[in-house]
């Protein structure tokens, strides 16, 4: 039964549906915004928003990410694309171009903790969170009322270590070709190198400590026997080293000696929920670039 | 005596001697990224950084900051702003160009309280304010022989009811025609309108309380008065109203009913320190822009 | 329907069943600590925290919140503050004593915005607010399935300017005696004095504002114009004067120019959901001691 | 030359002559609180604050501070700390009772970065630090006239690893019998086990980095390449693990892909400031307890 109705908060996507957004990397050299900018003025785009940030002026890289409005936009797009290669060329650009209105489509992994999942709904179900929830992936079968009444469908696919790789077969075809990023909302399975590989810079999870402090298991209790003063939690890629992909976002609060481990835990889902939600949010709206094991996140 | 050696840390200025920085502000319109970044391509700058902010797409005003080198700055920067003109003739631009390279000079009114003084003193002393401390104003001798151990000039010019008119006159003479921003550094007077008019948008005071909460005087006993939880302070521009120009910064600390007055005040010390350096900073490094009652800065 | 499956965490209350918590407020003088801690000792009671704070040294008030365990609390409590009466006399104290185990009842009043609501239920239901939600009340329909699929009543009360003191009349009679404390989570409604009366110190509202900054109406919009760098929001008990009751709790975020009056508004939407949280949860645990428009947070 | 006058701000020390703090640790038990107060009373002292902390109700340890007036402080303190030893020994308590007006004795020890150590200086003239700063000890000649401008002596002593021995001989003979504690205001030394075993958690570290995050050396330097998003600072009592003892207090700041290394440090000084004189405060007013590696900060 759907009872969650979705608030109807004009959505960006819905108020500018000429928006575009176009990310760039390139080594630094003279000339990359006059063109990129140039090129956009000749096709009638005008640019609302830009920022960039030179790694390092002396020969280091270049990242620009640039919204702007183009009438007729969806049907422009390819044409747009075609012509911008040759400047991409000139400069040796990694470079994307989003149409804002099309929503990206999240798929949501996760085990029995369910703070974070039930954030990104509610984000979600506000119209705070401007992305379509297409599928909820549990290897438990705890949330399946509560995620089928937003509407949403939930598939769950159970984990142990003798069908680990049958179950991330499952999860892979259940997703299909369609799903722009993966969300692990406190997903207690290690994800494999070869699903990593699928889905590079789009596996997003929240890992409940202040990376790179209390890596691995447990990081709460770690917390409290090494009684910090502030503990915190860190949004970040998943990569083939454990809790060691480029960082999205992190955040913390202040805790005391009268904390216990519950007490952490407790304070801990509200930081994880905070910095999920925000690193998820600025992934949507295209404010991420990776370089190396480093995110620039022009947020 | 001059006993406090300035640290030999690189600053920006010096590392970067052809280094510019370009603020504009113009009503929102097709074209301009494209021909700012063109204009200095075509005169071989390279921008190194640049920030850019609309503040209402549908015909509202558009700022951008643009930092970039150019060789032989010093002798093409004439040349540079006779040629942008038309520029910004054709987009109603109001701009300026600063030359890194050449530090801005800063007069400090101080009363009797030190800590913004002693603040802003250590950071440049250290090498963290990358600008010039021309020379220090008070309507105390008290911080004479502080001031002058740091080899800066301190000029005592009291201040009655009575005197205050002529006070002004002699304060706008001392300082002279170079002076490039005034910091209030906890200086207890108000200034008059005329010497506002002076240096519109040119004199960054601290204010001891999270504004617009607390306006006037003693905020700290109208704080503990109210029970609030959190204090604060607020860098803002002068302006003929009363703790009512541009805010620049702000920044908070928690309390509890265990503080009392003195206790927030010996907090909010630490905080309107740390508040007006990063003021200062970012107008000395040109990341300020005003607009109507409010700032752009690109930070 | 009822989808929402409460968690089973450990609740405080069900841990120490015989856990109270003594909250005292009296003038300051020799003895105080020694009458009350002697007295307990001699009744077989464990102090297991004790919190205490003296406003003025000399001739103040002096709040003190003891957590002690005593066995067989349920049988043994009456006779216990029949006992301490005389202590209570000869200090001239205000005093409470309450069971921890009898979870306090709330009754939450929401309009439209449901954000704070959401995050009542969502703690209650996730074990991290040790208190039972007696029922909802709101001026308009639109979240009755929302609520009910938590098994919680929802009571729907229009109210127009004509018919509301009748409809105050109706809330008070659906209230009935046995809520602990009411939740103003966005209820957007005037509370009347007589209303207040009833619940002196016992009406928790979230203003959406860094008070006393921005009281009244449309206060992101007044954040926005005023141009401030950082937004909050305030916890606060009601009183007769409209956003001038004591403060509870206040919390922060960073904001920039880049942020709308909509994007300041969702930011602070997250920013009131957790102050409303901390403050409920406080005053569920008997952590709050109310003197004159100020409290003392024993947290 | 002394050319820092110290503030007249009332110092807590001269304001409550009479004050004394009493710290105690032992397991709980029941009539501990009625003990201590019931003998605080009789003997005609008066509680002005009290603290206690249960690490776990079940068996656990169990910590108080006590802050008292009692006339004619001076005289009657060991008669008071001798009637109090019966009770001492009933509770296996470890205990001390300080008399605040005895200001506790400081030794600084500093290398080439200064900010530490000028934050300490300025907290203690401006009447912020209520203690005595009786030496500065330093491996370098650098800041001897700065420090000596304050009224202070400072000591020059070399250390190479082939005199180290000998130098903490020469530190320990120039520190005295009368020190209660050390700071090591960036101190790049690594200190002897010997060393620790004279000055048991009365030797405070500040170490640049949110600890156990970024231990050993360059911290800020293995920050940036991890990528993170938040910098901090911690202060710690020195054990004999490197960058292992308890922690007295962290503190953080948001950072971004923006700042590079030099950057980082020039944030981190500022943190490292506040965080290290927050951790002096609180050990010289007797608000710090350790059990293990863990402190109890009463503050």
């Amino acid at each position: 039964m759907e009872i969650h109705i979705k608030k109807d908060r004009p959505s960006p996507a819905d108020q500018y549906p000429n928006r575009a957004r176009m990310l760039i990397s390139c080594p630094d050299g003279p000339g990359i915004v006059a063109a990129v900018s140039q090129f956009l003025y000749q096709h009638g785009a005008n640019i609302v928003q830009s920022d960039q940030y030179t790694m390092d002026p002396d020969g280091g890289m270049f990242f620009i990410r640039v919204e702007f409005d183009l009438e007729d936009l969806t049907s422009k797009l390819p044409q747009l694309e075609e012509s911008f290669r040759s400047i991409a060329d000139q400069f040796r650009m990694e470079w994307k171009i989003y149409h804002a209105a099309r929503k990206k489509r999240l798929a949501i992994f996760v085990s029995k903790e369910d703070h974070c999942l039930v954030e990104l709904l509610w984000q979600w179900q506000a119209g705070d969170l401007d992305a379509d929830i297409a599928l909820v992936v549990s290897n438990h079968p705890d949330m399946r009322e509560y995620v089928e009444s937003f509407g949403i469908p939930y598939h769950h696919i159970p984990v142990t270590p003798e069908t680990k790789q049958e179950a991330e077969k499952r999860q892979l075809e259940t997703i299909g070709d369609d799903i722009d990023v993966i969300i692990l909302a406190r997903y207690m399975q290690i994800i494999s190198p070869t699903f990593i590989e699928h889905y590079r810079n789009r596996i997003i999870n929240i890992h409940h400590s202040f990376l790179p402090a209390f890596v691995g298991g447990k990081p709460y209790a770690q917390a409290y026997n090494r009684g910090v003063k502030i503990i915190g939690a860190t949004a970040h890629y998943v990569t083939e080293e454990l809790d060691g992909g480029p960082i999205i976002e992190q955040d913390v609060q202040r805790v005391s000696h009268r904390d216990d481990v519950n007490e952490l835990k407790r304070i801990g889902r509200t930081i994880e929920r905070v910095v999920l939600a925000r690193a998820v949010k600025w992934h949507v709206e295209d404010r991420i670039l990776v370089h190396n094991n480093k995110t620039v996140v022009f947020n």
